[in-house]
């Protein structure tokens, strides 16, 4: 299988630096096909804006997403962007490998996905009708891929639990793991964490290494994270959960399919034949 | 008062834009002081790497938070940061002025709270002992200041809502108003919003203008989400929340105060003295 890790450390000697280095070796190892987007190496254009755009569909005032579909229709995207495009629908599966920084991404992987997800390959895809308003949240361009994130954390493994004074992680993660990676199609594989990140001994680096070739072994047969498709059947014409959804649930939860509940509608569009699925 | 505006949107022409000319008139007639922080316009340095430490504390191995620490203390700190700092000392009210992107703030928004947000600044404060992790979430540097989010979202309000797909709002912003607005000390007042701000026709401008001039005016006296306070006596020593408290709530909403549980304790760190407060 094909699989894209996009990394954003500013250092190789890194944690982050040796865990990606780790998952090449691993998957090579597996018999997969790997390759990184070093996005601090690859001094990443961070920042969204027009220099993006030296074709302008609409040259008096910058309409990011108008001229994004633009040159995403018309062939005219900067080469950076088109690469990473290409890389994602090549890759069955993609890691992201980063330290979360205010609990988010770092600013060069959030600007990576600006730019890189365009109108008409991440949004603004498919038909927008009925209780169906385009392929999205478990349909759309990436479906049939699978993603990790894989993060360094600086704090304590309880701080993140179900009560813990950061918020769940699952809730921190929310805008990334299903807004930025279910969104476009992607199945989502639970987080791989290693908090204390600033002072992991020399010692825990073999059970860290472990715990994560194991992560890596199960890649494409590890349980993904049930969230709810869009186009399921389990919203309605607002795209709000129906009632009887989600009993006990509030939050980022009711999002999860739960044991009991109807069934969802099988995803409407063909997914893409691929070669190697 | 003196209030900071940090406005991230690459048009000047843009809803955003208009809606941070429409803040800085308004809140200069209301007799404030208004500084802008206009990151695009400024050619904001969004990516946090080795460039912003010439004067290395450990040259052989880039350490982001070391090497923030070791600049803030040392007054090496690259000018572009130390100013923000300032200004955010300054302030007693900090608005944020952005498209939600993904589900977050631009890159290059996230990359000045990278860059801004020093290690002794912003975090790593405050003695570390007990139940006490540090002045943070609800105490630090930035207490005594306001923040809001004054953001413009592309997709429909219900989509937001409670149980609508994208997650309730107060979920996507998790990460932005508690992790990194609430950590370092700011109160937070509940978000403006505009939804659908690419469909905006030209006579919802005066609507959401008006909305936008009152929650100008109630920026000192409006009242702020209540977030739990890390020391406030409601986590334990590993902080977690207590039991017994946040019933009926899960996720996020765990951690807003409720009517009826004991009353936190006081800040226990002397509010800096403020010339104007």
């Amino acid at each position: 299988m094909n699989v894209l890790i996009v990394y954003a450390h500013p250092e190789p000697q890194s944690l982050n630096g040796s865990l990606k280095d780790l998952a090449v070796e691993t998957l090579t190892a597996l018999g997969h096909e790997v390759k990184v987007s070093d996005l601090y190496a690859m001094r990443w254009k961070a920042v969204a804006d027009a220099d993006d755009f030296p074709d302008r569909a609409y040259p008096d005032r910058l309409r990011y997403g108008g001229e994004s579909k633009h040159a995403f229709l018309g062939g005219s995207q900067p080469a950076d962007v088109a690469a990473e495009q290409e890389k994602l629908l090549w890759a069955d599966a993609v890691i992201f490998q980063f330290p979360l920084w205010w609990f988010s991404a770092p600013a060069i992987l959030k600007g990576w996905v600006e730019r890189v997800y365009a109108y008409g390959f991440a949004y603004g895809v498919g038909p927008h009708e009925g209780e169906r308003w385009g392929d999205r949240y478990g349909e759309g361009n990436l479906l049939g891929r699978r993603a990790l994130l894989s993060i360094t954390l600086g704090g304590r493994e309880p701080q993140y639990s179900e009560r813990g004074v950061n918020g769940a992680l699952d809730d921190v993660l929310w805008p990334i793991q299903h807004g930025t990676l279910f969104y476009p199609g992607m199945a989502v594989l639970p987080p791989f964490t290693i908090y204390q990140a600033d002072r992991l001994p020399p010692e825990a680096w073999e059970t860290a290494a472990d715990a994560f070739r194991g992560r890596l072994s199960g890649l494409f047969s590890d349980e993904t994270i049930p969230f709810r498709r869009q186009n399921g059947g389990h919203y309605d014409a607002r795209q709000v959960l129906k009632d009887g959804l989600g009993a006990g649930a509030t939050g980022s939860r009711l999002h999860l399919r739960q044991p009991g509940e109807p069934a969802e509608r099988p995803v409407a569009t063909t997914e893409p034949e691929r070669e190697d699925v």
